[in-house]
């Protein structure tokens, strides 16, 4: 490839090969520790001078980063300049959109072949995501956080947290994020922290030859949910360099069950997580590990402007909530309608998938190189005129030129056709008032929002922080700009409540944005504002719909079990519900029995019945569990009478830890059993594995009342048992799926709704 | 009284009496807003030529304030200056310590007397406290942190939220800080919130005529729970002025049962009481309310010093932290031995409690008075040399020149004889590392230490958070001049650290202590750090015993069901600790029988059981509460035959808010029933009041799967039913007494302790 210094060019053609370079100022660069290795290579100051060759091999291209203007880089000069301005010049031969670094070669005819190389650079990089994404790991694609959520709630997806869910997110992530949608990379951070944690959770990966023999004290789901609860905060905290926030949003979003307990782990998971990322930016702070190594703790510094606020400010503040609630809701139905659309197109096959995302990427490099195209210049501030320049670099602004003669700038492209950081920056910006035009913000706006609502469904791992605070930002500047004039409130400030009410509108998250926000702005005087615009939005937003993360919970068909229970349980019972036939053991019980119902039928839990000669009459003994009888079968513990063997007879030939929790996918199954004949005759003893104390409810236990002893123990299986005496012991078992309201009303299409 | 401009004096007795005087900083007064109007009067900077009757009339003495030294206070000037320094004099005829105003008057003898005025004044405050809590509500002395927490718990103990406790708490906790003993107003704050929250849960007050209609629908048991922990949660708003900190408190420490529902709603609540708080300080900004108008949201602002640090730094803050942990863990001990000593003599009556009290009173002044007066002079640091006297307010510091010439300070004075929240600040201070000696910070921290464990015990409001921060800030301040050199860390940073450690060491809390320390010192580099120092210290303390409020809690005998259930539970089944005899209903029942069991036993919840004609074998029909009987006995809906009335009949004498709780104590009781023989000898139909849904448990369930069972749901009855067929229907009632390790222990000495 020729080198941009080393051709001729028209100015402009160059100017604008200038423009998508990169520019980050010095200490707040926001790429987070996972991402940092792979989404952007070698970063360290080097001047042109230097060799190739010098610089970090994984990079496949060359890649040269400009020095911090500001601090007076004089290793930064480019030996022939093509624009003459104080003798500095940020020319390189990288293309940053998003964080997609692609090469960009001058060439001596059109703009239109920098466009094209910029759009089928982003279509490359979004149809290797989608190809990963549909060919390796379905699981993969999409925020991960709803699924994260499932899971903690109890529901064993296959896949979600599988070493190759991880993989395929990690890598995904970054291609996707690379090739410029508006996405974020925060939930597939946190969707990573949870595979993890449930890698370590089942005690490593034999597939991947990575086992540990320590890890299997926590081979059971109730550790397993203990430690993903901790991965998703430490996800957030990665993401976001928010502890606090990480453990909140566990708590607060991600987890169903809450213990005392559970916020000590998750603190401390988030303290070491923290320590961490403290100890690699402070040894990238000399600059050998790119732009990770510049970040500071505090992503966004935004030095609060306002000390105080008065009534009217309040006013123009609770108009923002309301507005943010509204459009947050608004943002959760049409995502719920593209999403059910999507799928239709997804359901044709994995081509379908990389056509879809590719569509999408067109659309996203149109409009993040169209619409600054379209935009006219707009002079620097007056405090930079006497320079002739816009400063791109620290903190006065990052002025993008973007097609701009010297002295002017590109508003919409120093949002637009920038790092979604740096637009976040630059719209959080404080003392700015005239930085963005009204038409600007509008457009902007209108474009990430519609923008993020089509890249969510496609099949790349996507967050939806980033479009949401986008979003949020510019519509708050927007209003700041309209309605922000009687107040004292300063723009950049109007843009941080406009993130916040947007968050609180969609996700409808309180304390954990709250902090979040906080631990990334560190301006804890806005507390009360923020905790207001949030209280505002959630509560309109409340009234359409519910939180972005609980619908797709809903759309993907998960059983996911709600707090507030439907109201037409109240006037059911608990024996209502239960469905036949209902299929029990005997507790000596022949293994031909057995197999056979373990081949018949798919249930996990089967009552165990206590009966002649054990007792007199039959009364139930409890409950024991597929995946148990699977290994007491598989050790061939049988009799060939109807006697007890009793446990010291089964525990002399299985050790507890071979009953522990099997990886994903890993578990015995009926098919791997090979018993005789002989065997299938005998008698199998099932007092040893029969859990004795499984909780019950009576036939006429309100369903309400059932359904919150159900979830509040986070059970599984929950044995009916009759009211009245001389009927079998057992009426039937309750599981998650007889608790779901669907189910309730087609079985009862006439009971009241309320 | 003659005033102290006017008078002869020796230079040296009219210092002591300066430096008593309050000397606060222009924006970082601490006084909360419930303490505001009554703990100081009138703050405005009146120039002494203003008459007096011009000042506040709530103030019964004259009260002048200087005006703050480094804003130019031009009116403060006194006509006659009695020291010659620049121009200007603080002098006053308040003397302040703790946050006892109290007026001194110069006398032109020795200093002796200065000091009888400075302890009796506190004395007469530390006995008016007293007579207080002994007289009025003994429930009001201590913190309420533990009482607040039981309740949340499930306990319901007599007047802990009363409005009589509420009084005495607020009008206690003002004459207690007053009285400059070394306690909190934290801690009663929150409980304030707690009774505020309960006064709006039980509709108000009828004793005091102050009922609302529309409260009536909070009139049961789990609205009163969420709202006094939101009103917890607003306590700490109030008392840190930290909004979220406040939420974490409310789920961390107060709360046994979360939900989703509850984070919003004490988020709301925070954040309305952050609202006003804000407006408040708004408002008081112009000086028109006393201190609390100079205050911001940011009480302690720390500027951080540091924005890096090393390995080296990590393990002196990791000893730091392991320190912290053994002394708190110490303090703890310490703590329960002294409470167990206090309440033999504070069982002797009231007069031994105000006893108590001014004893411990006198010992505090006398240390927080002599040893100041023990302490040699300081001189001034370098940076105030030529100003020639150390500056008392501002930003760089708060040097009281107690007993010291010009140029000089008293070190020891700068931190005792002074306002908790200013010693707060002074050991919080950065860049200051000799302006306390070792010598100082030893013996403050010893004395702080021993103070803080002898005060919390005596009948007055109080509160240990002051406490464990000032003897952690001094203790960490201490290791950090000792240890600190190789660090690069401030010795400020050390003291903040310190304080993180020991409220980790004594409390056991980590999220809300990290929030709360951060909302209080606005600095967000630092949480990597405080979050280690407290996952350090708790883990090293938990090593030796509780948490303070938990064990304050068993000390009381509060049973209060922890999340951890005893390991001799696993070896008992749930029939193994019923008690007997049963006592049930049929569930259309003699009203004789009905009263005579009332006045036979306490209990409060009765089993039904459906019996012929009903039904043709006895079946457990439901649950019957004490006070739903006698709310349907008062209505004498009684038939004279054994038929069903229905629950039409009932409903039409009573409203389903005549069942609802009552407030505390007024309920109706067995004794307010005058029922004719004719009535007892008629029938009540138990059926429309009976809860049909009930949750049992079989009676072989494990001990500790039924306690799951009760503490999962907040439970306040559970029947036991039989499990073979054929014997009566239920077996007995489980309440929270049956779950105490103590009685379980007591009824099988010799079951396996693990």
């Amino acid at each position: 490839m020729a080198r941009l210094c080393c051709e001729p060019a028209t100015i402009e053609a160059a100017q604008i090969i200038t423009e998508v370079t990169t520019r980050r100022r010095e200490s707040r660069t926001t790429t987070t520790t996972t991402m940092a290795a792979t989404e952007v290579e070698s970063a360290s100051p080097t001047p042109l001078a230097t060799p190739m060759s010098a610089m970090t091999p994984a990079s496949a291209r060359s890649v040269r980063w400009e020095m911090d203007l500001e601090e007076g880089g004089g290793g930064g000069e480019l030996e022939r300049p093509l624009l003459h301005r104080r003798g500095t010049n940020t020319t390189s031969q990288m293309a940053v959109v998003g964080a997609n670094v692609c090469p960009i070669e001058s060439l001596d005819y059109e703009y239109k072949v920098a466009f094209l190389w910029y759009i089928s650079c982003n279509a490359a990089l979004a149809a290797t995501a989608a190809a990963l994404c549909a060919y390796i790991s379905p699981a993969a694609a999409g925020s991960g956080i709803p699924e994260v959520k499932a899971y903690l709630n109890g529901v064993d997806a296959p896949s979600i947290l599988a070493p190759g869910t991880l993989f395929v997110k990690i890598v995904g992530s970054v291609l996707g994020v690379s090739a410029g949608f508006v996405l974020g990379k925060e939930g597939p951070m946190v969707h990573t922290g949870s595979c993890v944690a449930s890698l370590l959770g089942q005690g490593g990966s034999t597939k991947y030859g990575l086992t540990w023999r320590w890890l299997r004290y926590f081979k059971n789901d109730l550790d397993r949910r203990d430690l993903i609860t901790c991965g998703a905060a430490a996800g957030v905290t990665a993401a976001f360099r928010a502890p606090v926030g990480g453990v909140l949003f566990a708590l607060e979003e991600a987890t169903s069950w809450w213990r005392s307990a559970l916020l000590w782990r998750t603190f401390s998971t988030t303290a070491v997580a923290a320590m961490v990322l403290r100890s690699l930016i402070e040894y990238c702070r000399s600059g050998n590990c790119g732009l990770f190594g510049n970040g500071g703790l505090i992503m966004f510094d935004v030095s609060s402007q306002v000390t105080s606020y008065t009534a009217m400010d309040l006013a123009v503040v609770a108009l923002l909530g309301v507005l943010g609630g509204l459009l947050g809701a608004l943002f959760n139905f049409l995502l719920d309608r593209i999403l059910r659309t999507y799928s239709y197109i997804n359901e044709k096959g994995a081509p379908w998938k990389i056509v879809l995302t590719v569509a999408i990427s067109l659309v996203t490099s149109c409009c993040s190189f169209g619409l600054p195209w379209m935009t006219t210049c707009t002079p620097c501030p007056p405090e930079f005129s006497a320079s002739g320049r816009c400063p791109t670099i620290g903190r006065s602004g990052n002025f993008k030129a973007f097609r701009c003669p010297p002295g002017q700038y590109n508003a919409m492209a120093s949002i637009f056709l920038n790092t979604n950081d740096d637009a976040i920056r630059n719209l959080f910006s404080g003392g700015t008032y005239n930085e963005f035009g009204v038409s600007t913000l509008l457009t902007f706006f209108a474009a990430v929002y519609s923008l993020g609502l089509v890249t969510y469904g496609v099949a790349v791992p996507s967050g939806l922080f980033i479009p949401v605070i986008l979003s949020g930002a510019s519509f708050g500047r927007l209003l700041g700009m309209l309605f922000g004039a009687p107040t004292g409130l300063d723009t950049g400030l109007f843009a941080l409540l406009g993130a916040a009410s947007f968050l609180g509108g969609t996700m409808r998250m309180t304390v954990s944005v709250c902090v979040i926000l906080l631990e990334l702005t560190n301006d804890l005087v806005l507390l009360p504002l923020i905790m207001l615009v949030l209280l505002i939005s959630k509560t309109v937003a409340d009234c359409f719909n519910k939180g972005v993360y609980d619908q797709i919970v809903r759309m993907k068909g998960l059983p996911y079990l709600e707090v507030h229970r439907e109201p037409c349980m109240r006037s059911l019972v608990a024996g209502d519900v239960v469905s036949g036939p209902l299929i029990t053991f005997s507790t000596v019980e022949r293994v031909g029995t057995v197999v056979d119902t373990l081949r018949r039928t798919s249930h996990n839990g089967f009552p165990v019945i206590e009966d002649q000669p054990f007792a007199p009459a039959p009364e139930l003994c409890g409950l024991v569990l597929r995946s148990h009888l699977l290994v007491l079968l598989q050790s061939r513990t049988f009799t060939s009478g109807r006697v007890k063997t009793g446990a010291a007879e089964v525990f002399r030939k299985l050790a507890p830890f071979d009953f522990a929790k099997a990886g994903s996918g890993k578990g015995l199954t009926v098919d791997d059993m090979d018993l005789t004949e002989e065997e299938m005759d005998m008698y199998v003893d099932l007092h040893p594995i029969t859990n004795r104390s499984p909780y019950t409810v009576v036939e006429n236990m309100s369903l309400a009342k059932a359904a919150v002893l159900f979830r509040e123990l986070g059970l599984r299986h929950m044995c009916v048992v009759p009211r009245t005496p001389g009927r079998p012991p057992v009426v039937g078992i309750l599981t998650r799926h007889d608790f779901m309201p669907e189910y309730i009303r087609g079985l009862y299409p006439n009971v009241l709704r309320e």
